[in-house]
């Protein structure tokens, strides 16, 4: 499936700019819609998956939350097994837990994220998920 | 437009509990997404208008951010004009600023609320919004 044949006419943000290769396998574009601040300490981003596409194992201090706005998406946890999401799902994820996230293989996936309380730091990058771990056959 | 007129199977979100009525003029639902808490110190709420139904005056201590996903609304700082408001606008309401929203008289509306902060408390409820002030006769 191309670029090309995502729709953007229905969505609700802006697709925004490229995702950073370095943590993504994959396409993904993300549009900053709240940057981060001191006043709400809190940084908002509209990001949308191309299918396959994930992010790389990563850890937020701060902890984030994911609104499911469009698409099937995965979620995996360190050591547990990846879970389907689908709009409308809301995903809470505590401060330095290790886990991914990205569209399913065959649909794309968009997500509101929320970091909170980013004074304590927003995001750190790990290793990237295999195909391996992303097709589930290890964890 | 009777409230049978909202159709919501496309609606990220389901429709939640009416809003109280002490603090809306008109009907609204709300469904909290992500109750506060001592993690994230956030919370997160989508809120759905009826045409003509809009919020209190009041105002947020920790400040709210407001996402946009459906129809059309009205938002409107104290002393300013009233702002229209569409799908993918995305609204800052610095903390203690007093404002209402809601929707527009022709229009159902749905945002998102992210309350960031929220140890600093989430809402302080003023006056109803009149009608002289809803339609803009006064500010």
């Amino acid at each position: 499936m191309s670029t090309a044949d995502h729709q953007q006419t229905d969505s609700i943000f802006p697709q925004g700019d490229s995702a950073p290769a370095d943590y993504f396998t994959g396409q993904a574009w993300v549009k900053v819609l709240v940057p981060n601040d001191t006043t709400f300490n809190s940084v908002i981003g509209n990001v949308v998956f191309e299918p396959g596409t994930r992010n790389n194992w990563h850890t937020h201090p701060c902890g984030q939350i994911l609104l499911c706005t469009e698409g099937i998406g995965y979620y995996q946890e360190k050591g547990k097994t990846i879970q389907v999401l689908h709009k409308g799902d809301v995903v809470t994820i505590t401060p330095d837990l290790v886990h991914w996230h990205g569209a399913s293989p065959d649909s794309w996936f968009t997500h509101i994220a929320v970091s909170t309380n980013t004074q304590k730091g927003v995001v750190d990058w790990l290793d990237r998920v295999t195909d391996e771990e992303y097709y589930g056959l290890i964890k």
